[in-house]
């Protein structure tokens, strides 16, 4: 289904199934389930009318918040309309020839580098390796490669890749001249994500290009806002002489200046993630007919080990929307992803996923 | 100045004055005074939940509601973060390789010809017919064109073409096969904008391309919506298929599908501008230092006639912001647009400018 081709897609589902939106639980699209953080919500209405003015072409006071929640300086930074636009706009300006990414992972990667005209090689993640990258990853790092994308956490199989060979991967990479783009939209999940990050590097190795998102952590999807972080100047340089003029929209910049300030929801969420994250794969995990990769961020992959029975179809009956990955690369029908959502709503997921799959 | 290359910025005339935006008398951009329609903050409030969800990712009932609007099937208009946006992607998706525009004119159809390698010629308009299109225009599309851009009313100068003219351009572009993109973001100010726009040419001919912003009309620029309405459907499939998913934000969506069925407000700032308009002008034409352009939309070109004074500088210090149109191809440093505002407002920058130019 083109409509799903992505998770999150509730509106074609409502549609099809003719309930409403807020009837839908939605474990497709990877939102922490606190909903917006107060302080968000009470600035929007505050200052609704930021929108009557042109943003700011420079966005700088946004800029200034995110450099100072990664205590980085401003100039390495530039923001977009959702991390998809950052993706799209450092591929366009690197314009690499031949690039590497891994098979599963998101798939707006491989889209941005086919519209380049760029050669695109996979590394497949082997299921019997739970889909963990290996010392082979630095092996296929050898060929002619100039631009390797890594997505870290990976989507949808929630894995990390070990820090040992992470260094591994920045080093020959450094050595080889090859740009390394590390998308960390979920890396906020994380629980150990200061020493996860390779925001610290950026310093190190000039070709080392950050994503980041404050779309799913801050709950905010609907809101579009994301930002890369990299010390390569000249690339930055030309993304901003090529920007279309304010491609952020004010409530978007404007929540981005509030949300970052924001410790308690910050640490509110990590407690939430650290609990439900544990429990939820540890239920999962008793379920027989399904095979479960354990998570690092907040969704989970699963294998159903029975490939014929239609799990998404059944679950929609019942109102509740999961990712199949069955367009992703490397994966097959019966792989599907589901986010981590609070206490209840994961025990409603396990008693229908249990219903349905004791159903003869 | 980089930072007032469009109009609106009262970001870096705010900081570099250091003063607040909110006494700033933005007279640079081309704005609804009234602000924000009633209906919009109530529904902005009422969902403020709706960013916790994905956009719908084909924005089905925000086509809905524009095509409802203007009375036109929803398969020929395409959605975008601003207007900007879909001048940007229609240019990329038909690649032109020679295109038309004015000179003066909006300057992003220029920096999206040259993205593309399109080679770029002028029309320039001529200062003593007022910048009005006449028919020289019809023998310079005689030439290898297969694009051309015309901003109507145009901006910065405020001139609509004449209808007749009109009717031939289009006549000759169907001839000749070239593509006309009307940019008709200023049109909803225009008094008898029904028989002025091409909309209803839309099925006529192919290769004509509408496009329009809700940005100023509603006041909101710092939501960016705008959409492009043409029958050349490979044109829209091909800006679907590549499109980054979610590129208009859940509010900005939202706000499409509220604003245009708000007739109350529509009919009001129908009123506004057709007295502001006249009396505006009627008293800038008083004034024996400026020439002045009879306005067509909610804006003003006027010559100043001592080309020596820096009239920009002196009205910030009186936290009056206006346009210096220096940076259009084809007017002189003594060329100045002002937006049309309330009554009030109006006053004050007639006062402020009097004060100025009859200081020694």
């Amino acid at each position: 289904m083109k409509e799903f081709e992505h998770g999150g897609n509730i509106h074609a589902m409502a549609k099809s199934l003719g309930v409403r939106i807020e009837n839908i639980v939605d474990f497709s699209a990877n939102i922490n389930p606190l909903g917006l953080p107060e302080s968000l919500k009470k600035a929007l209405i505050d200052r609704i009318h930021v929108i009557e003015h042109y943003p700011d072409p420079e966005y700088k006071d946004l800029k200034k918040a995110i450099g100072e929640y990664h205590g980085l300086k401003e100039q390495y930074i530039t923001v977009g309309n959702g991390a998809t636009e950052i993706i799209y706009k450092m591929i366009t300006g690197l314009q690499p020839r031949k690039s590497l990414i891994l098979a599963p992972t998101f798939s707006e990667y491989e889209k941005a580098l086919d519209k380049i005209g760029c050669e695109v090689k996979y590394y497949y993640l082997r299921e019997e390796k739970g889909f963990q990258i290996d010392e082979g990853f630095l092996r296929a790092l050898e060929e002619d490669i100039d631009l390797v994308v890594l997505c870290n956490p990976n989507n949808p199989t929630g894995q990390l890749v070990e820090r040992k060979i992470l260094r591994q991967i920045l080093d020959n990479c450094r050595e080889n001249r090859i740009g390394l783009m590390m998308d960390e939209a979920f890396i906020d999940f994380v629980s150990v994500q200061e020493e996860e990050t390779m925001i610290h590097y950026i310093e190190d190795y000039k070709r080392l290009y950050i994503i980041r998102a404050l779309t799913k952590f801050f709950a905010l999807p609907g809101l579009r806002l994301g930002y890369g972080i990299t010390a390569h100047r000249d690339l930055l340089d030309k993304i901003e002489a090529e920007a279309e003029p304010w491609s952020i929209n004010s409530y978007a910049a404007l929540a981005g200046e509030i949300v970052l300030k924001d410790k308690s929801y910050i640490q509110k969420s990590r407690s939430w993630i650290e609990q439900e994250q544990k429990r939820f794969y540890a239920e999962l995990e008793k379920i027989d007919q399904i095979k479960v990769y354990a998570p690092k961020a907040n969704y989970i992959l699963f294998q159903l080990l029975d490939k014929e029975k239609e799990i998404q179809e059944l679950l929609m009956k019942k109102n509740i929307l999961i990712r199949s990955c069955s367009n992703y690369k490397n994966l097959e029908n019966n792989y599907y992803r589901v986010a981590i959502k609070d206490y209840k709503a994961n025990n409603t997921f396990i008693t229908a996923l249990k219903e349905i799959l004791n159903e003869s």
